[in-house]
């Protein structure tokens, strides 16, 4: 679990922990979706269109989710994929609209 | 040999090289100390401090060119690292002070 929602100062360790979560087209294009999405937006992992497997989606999800990027909200029985824009913001500023903005 | 010095737009696999050349630790110390570095700067390979064999550290400054981060200058019979600081202003907006701030 990434550190960034304990509070603590980031480090180069949780800096690239991101990185390399974001350096795969399927959880890059996965997060630009989410930061396109209106704020506090969930979605489903079957939501994004991607053209894998299950398990290799939930394991693209599963490396989302380790990094600190996104979070999951349990609905009932269903698991939903939500952008932890506000804390990405506060630890990486900029990082959401560069990615937007460049992708 | 990135697009990012073409002119052409940024599309997400020009991003993506950007990303996953910065997800390893060697070479996100590389790109921070860069940043950190007076504009234009060029440093030689050898200035960073890196504990490895000239094999992986040629292997990681090369991943670093193709991705376009950084280019070679070559000074008589030595190679220097450059920073393309404004090149990557304009492509990825916020990118480099992200990191720095981050790291």
């Amino acid at each position: 679990m990434a550190k960034v929602e304990t509070g603590t100062q980031n480090s180069g360790d949780e800096l690239l922990e991101i990185l390399k979560a974001l350096a795969h087209p399927i959880r890059l294009k996965i997060i630009v979706d989410l930061i396109s999405d209106e704020a506090d937006a969930e979605r489903h992992c079957t939501s994004f269109g991607l053209t894998v497997t299950k398990a290799t989606r939930s394991h693209h999800f599963k490396i989302l989710k380790d990094s600190g990027l996104i979070t999951h909200v349990d609905r009932g029985n269903r698991s939903f994929a939500k952008l932890r824009r506000e804390e990405l913001e506060a630890a990486y500023p900029g990082l959401l609209n560069m990615l937007k903005s460049s992708y």
